[in-house]
């Protein structure tokens, strides 16, 4: 790709296209800045909302036999705000390195102009010798036309004599714009070559410093999407692990609703006080039957 | 699992318990499918960010070398917003069915409640029995009481007998209550029984669509997920693909700075206006020089 660029050909706008192509660099850099700028801002309002999620999964119904299963979508919904807050802050730390890129291209920047001086006096100065190499070659001719006219129309010698004399004097000038401009030429071609190979060097550089840009912004979304992957893996196996056998043991343990059934009851012989209080007590037990006391309340409509 | 739910044991609350569980059911539901919306307009807000942050890509500058970058971000963006936008309809989908599945459950609920009308019936006469026992057995216990005491006093043999008949009624009495209240919780243990069994088919069959609910909507997570990755492999590929040389030769191309560079300039013998048209215009081309014309704006501060 050596001198890609070069100013000449059928359509160049010349060395200010090479030279305000800088500019566009660094609008390329901020651009860069605030498209990472608003993806950090979605990340950051995904995150949000995640956590929002987490917090409806935690005021899931704590009756019931689904209950423990919004705990599962509890921490998943908070892993996944994590996930999405981390990237955010990777995204934070990427518009760092951009800026900080940006303020380094500003220096090179104001740095080359500098260098390019010359080449644009250059260019100016060819731009002068060729208006001059215009005029001589249009002074030239317009002596040879003059020069055609006289001899058709048989003029006098030495009339005819001094308008040869003016054509050669045009002519020496005429060469003389010549040489001066192909002097300017080669001077600007030097010039330029080096301007050119100067342009080509920044733009390499700039487009491999946003293509790693570029590759940081992409390794952190990876970087999230393995994490947000683990998260949803967990999830599913969470999901499988808490078997329908499971979700009933817990509310039976935690209601109580246990397997035990009531025995019949048998006559109760009357025993004078003397017996020891232990025996009295677990005689009184078997009298008891828990599920009907007081305190149970009568089933309503729902 | 059979027989996991039956009302007794220490702490138990009952058949209202198993009876009221049933409206967690459908409170689950419910809560999952609010869940699950929660979710869907996440999903639709981060799908419209990513389509403004496309639109963000397409603003790009379309100056300088980095220009067609920027296609690169658009068509990424553009397709995170589709599989997001996916991920939301198959949301909104899988709502649908949670409440296609919540009316299932209120039907199935009504009819339960109507078959274990016989079971309520028999948990209240089991406690009308209950309630008699243990009349029955103070009232036996007292005349029994009563007929030591008046052993030990040593009233007339008369008054002893009249004791003795009357603590004999009250043990037939008791006895009659314990037969009535084990023919009662006979009865109650066959129903509850059947209840019991019906209440936990309800659940297991509740927990079983729970979770595949919760299925239907880790898939399509996990859908999202592939398709979200397969997004950014692609744009990693697509960064890859465009080479610096190819952005710079681009641009070349685009502005037309190629590698012509001006030759010198000859001297230009007059021929007579007898020349063709033609070879008049070529031999003026020779002193254009593009790069240096008027159209050519000054290079200026940036």
């Amino acid at each position: 790709m050596l001198e890609a660029f070069f100013v000449l050909g059928e359509k160049n706008a010349g060395f200010d296209i090479l030279y305000h192509n800088m500019k566009h660099g660094q609008i390329a850099t901020k651009e860069l800045a605030e498209f990472v700028r608003e993806r950090a801002a979605i990340e950051e309002t995904y995150s949000k909302s995640m956590s929002k999620l987490a917090k409806i999964a935690s005021n899931g119904s704590p009756l019931g036999t689904f209950a423990p299963m919004w705990d599962v979508f509890r921490v998943s919904s908070d892993k996944l705000a994590l996930c999405h807050l981390e990237l955010m802050r990777k995204m934070n730390d990427l518009i760092r390195d951009i800026n900080k890129y940006n303020e380094e291209q500003v220096k090179i920047h104001r740095k080359t102009k500098e260098e390019v001086i010359g080449t644009l006096e250059s260019v100016q100065s060819l731009q002068v010798q060729n208006s001059h190499l215009q005029k001589a070659r249009e002074g030239y001719h317009s002596k040879c036309v003059e020069l055609e006219r006289l001899r058709k129309e048989g003029v006098p010698q030495k009339e005819l004599e001094k308008a040869e004399l003016k054509s050669k004097k045009a002519a020496e000038s005429f060469a003389g714009s010549i040489e001066k401009f192909n002097r300017a030429g080669r001077d600007f071609e030097q010039k330029m070559s080096e301007s050119a190979q100067k342009f080509q060097d920044i733009e390499e550089a700039h487009l491999r410093q946003m293509k790693l840009l570029i590759k940081a912004y992409s390794h952190s979304i990876e970087d999230t999407h393995v994490q947000v992957g683990q998260v949803h893996e967990e999830f599913k196996q969470n999901v499988e692990n808490i078997g329908i056998e499971n979700l009933i043991q817990k509310f039976t343990d935690q209601k109580g609703t246990g397997k035990e059934r009531p025995g019949p009851v048998g006559f109760e012989e009357y025993l004078s006080p003397l017996v020891s209080e232990n025996s009295k007590k677990s005689r009184a037990k078997a009298f008891r039957i828990p599920g009907l006391g007081k305190r149970d309340k009568e089933p309503d409509s729902m």
